[in-house]
């Protein structure tokens, strides 16, 4: 079987193309989720052309053979992870910016550009590509629309889904569709590009966007601010937003962020306070925002609020905010990142359950959250050779996504479903949503070979 | 057959929300669109409840009545057209404002409210809802998601589909789906909200509905510039955007709008002109963008630029603008209007093309444009008695949309598909993209009840 899906891959493939030993295809099964399982895959194909990818998806069709689409496997919920006898298909080969047009704003690229690549090629035109997950040095707009990232600047500009107007997508049985369009309106039909966004490749193979640009705003300068709690961080947070401030970043760090980072990299952040609160503006006149939105940190109980006075200081105190991840994971051997978004009228809440849980579970969870869009990232530390303490974390993990729900909010702010969330996908949308959501994959994948077993 | 439906709905309706004589019902048959068929309705319902809604919908496909759901009914594309023998379902008596949360920067509001309500109602939370069709002190919340709406802030602040977060939409057979989210951010399952905003009804009844707010901006100042040729004012508009500016409205009147505006209200703008370009900021410091948008619009070749120099200079401006459509509908006795989107690089290139179109056919078309979103209005004046001129009309009518095509655009920006562009929806969309949408329908109206005949 694995024979003849290879022998049909190369019949409309270059050889450097199709990848088969197993030592090689072994590094391409897995995205970076913890403990979400991986198969194995027969072949891995790295088309460079349209036409490749549709041979792929028609062999596939012929063949039943299911198709896992890969970025640069940066993805957190596993919607990237082989399965066993899958092809993968990575699109990072076809890597061309096509077009980019002041005027117009928008630029038009294949799935494989690296994010940052496009951003540093925008910013030669005076413009810029706004969303910026945190992998964006590696991540690809690819794998950016499957898993519909955000980022830090999400707060002001908004997430990928905002900035897609149009797709090109090979679908399961290796026809070309092209959705939306290239203009900054349009209404003409059902809005299928949307659809796709977020899709995880369970839906067909985006092989050409069309992106929204923007002007590229004035550089950020970037305030910190200290509370004595997380409750007195988040009523800042509040505040902020209900006075009509539009902060370009507005990301919250408790103390165990703080401590990890300090651990990590030595950044010097102060280790009494119990929340960080960063705030940054890209307005014309960002010291005068600053000025303001520090007055209200102090008025919610700050006890120091530091206004970066250069862009050195704010793209240090960025870099800490950053670093999170990565400072936690270094706490233990092993974390779950967890994604929950509440409204952010609710975020004290979710803080204070988050505290509960992890009290109730004796583990460190510690919270980096893109605050000014209620999206927490409760990233749980644990080792899984304690098989108690493994349980624990993954009790957690759950608890905390049912407690995301209880206070209005979703399982996922921006990491996606994949297969991490996947049980927790059909509670948040519930039996209606969920045959919905069926229905519309069996339309695009009548024989289920995208993806499968992904999202729904 | 019409006497079963009206039994059937009267079980589950007060006496007063099921209309019945047909003089009543008459009224109800047609949104403001031209030259669209529309049938006589066996009844129309004025739901007051979520329940009585479902209980619409389950009458309907007990009985497989064909239902068309109805707002305001100020559309221009036919959408809200009853069918013969179908219950129009009008939702403007489920009217409530349900919430307004100035830290969620949210609002909670029933299909019925009307948008200009709902602007007011936020302004006095320091917020505001950005789209703003020409209708909007008539227009439904309801109808603008339905049509995926517009307005003149979209150059700045997006349609209306950018401000939706979540649906509650009772489906053909009378079940209830909540669609997407109260927060600020959202990736669980495939994007069914925005599949909703712009399906004209075919997808099922929005009930509710969860919208995003801005916080409100400062007023806006405007400026007027005079050009010698639409050409020029063209180029202005493209070296506007590219230069990075952020105007809040960036609108284009050509010399058959600006006449018509003037001899219907004698509002004293230049008659000299060949094109008027209205351009307004909403930014902290106005004067200085348009001071700097000006010497744009010099340097493009205006003849006459003039800044407002108080809000009550610039509402007289805005004013003339939204007048445009009704002004020019006076020229003769009756009006096309057409919406065609191009990227805003190729609309020097429309404007041109609609001028030859109008020579060839002897008609009087005028244009006015959303320009900053290469959004196009070419409305063309003829007098229906005349079938020579109506054929001639139609005609260029339907070749403006095969140009806006061919220049990369789309046939409709803003007004929707309706009966109206159905068959241009097929030739937008191809074979392929048209198959996966009659899908989308078919998975969510399988028995083909909601607004048939309407969008594809």
């Amino acid at each position: 079987m694995d024979g003849d899906v290879i022998k049909l891959l190369c019949d409309g493939l270059p050889a450097e193309a199709v990848l088969t030993d197993p030592d090689i295809t072994r590094s391409y099964a897995n995205d970076m989720a913890s403990f979400c399982p991986a198969g194995r895959p027969a072949a891995v194909v790295l088309p460079r052309t349209v036409d490749q990818v549709r041979h792929v998806m028609r062999t596939a069709t012929a063949l039943r053979v299911p198709v896992v689409p890969q970025g640069a496997r940066t993805g957190l919920s596993g919607a990237a992870n082989a399965i066993e006898g899958c092809v993968v298909l990575s699109l990072t080969a076809m890597n061309k910016i096509i077009e980019i047009n002041a005027v117009d704003r928008t630029a038009v690229v294949e799935p494989g550009v690296v994010n940052a690549e496009l951003s540093r090629a925008v910013a030669e035109h005076g413009l810029a590509y706004p969303p910026d997950p945190s992998s964006w040095e590696e991540c690809t707009i690819g794998g950016n629309i499957g898993t519909a990232s955000g980022g830090l600047c999400c707060v002001k500009y908004g997430v990928t889904a905002d900035y897609v107007l149009g797709l090109d997508v090979v679908l399961a049985d290796g026809r070309l569709l092209r959705t939306g369009r290239t203009t900054a309106k349009g209404v003409a039909g059902y809005d299928l590009t949307r659809l796709f966004v977020g899709s995880e490749g369970s839906l067909g193979i985006v092989v050409r966007a069309v992106l929204a640009l923007k002007p590229a705003p004035p550089r950020q300068l970037v305030l910190a601010a200290e509370f004595p709690s997380t409750a007195a961080a988040c009523a800042a947070v509040c505040a902020i937003m209900a006075r009509g401030h539009a902060p370009s970043l507005l990301e919250l760090m408790d103390r165990t962020s703080v401590r990890a980072v300090n651990a990590y990299a030595r950044m010097g952040l102060p280790e009494t306070t119990e929340a960080l609160l960063l705030a940054a503006f890209d307005t014309p006149d960002p010291a005068a925002d600053l000025a303001a939105v520090g007055a209200l940190c102090t008025e919610a109980g700050a006890t120091e609020v530091v206004p970066a006075d250069t862009e050195a200081e704010s793209e240090l105190l960025l870099k800490a905010r950053r670093l999170t991840l990565t400072a936690l994971e270094a706490v233990k051997s092993a974390t779950m990142i967890d994604d929950v978004c509440v409204p952010r009228s609710r975020l004290a809440d979710i803080f204070e359950g988050i505290a509960a849980i992890a009290a109730k579970h004796r583990l460190t969870i510690g919270v980096c959250a893109h605050a000014g869009d209620g999206n927490t990232h409760p990233t749980v530390c644990f080792d899984p050779a304690d098989a108690d303490e493994a349980r624990r974390a993954r009790e957690s993990f759950d608890e905390i996504m049912a407690l995301g729900l209880d206070l209005g909010g979703t399982i996922t702010g921006e990491h996606g479903v994949g297969l991490l969330k996947r049980d927790w996908l059909a509670r948040e949308l519930g039996p209606v949503g969920l045959e919905m959501q069926r229905g519309i994959k069996h339309t695009f994948d009548p024989l289920g070979i995208l993806n499968p077993g992904k999202v729904l």
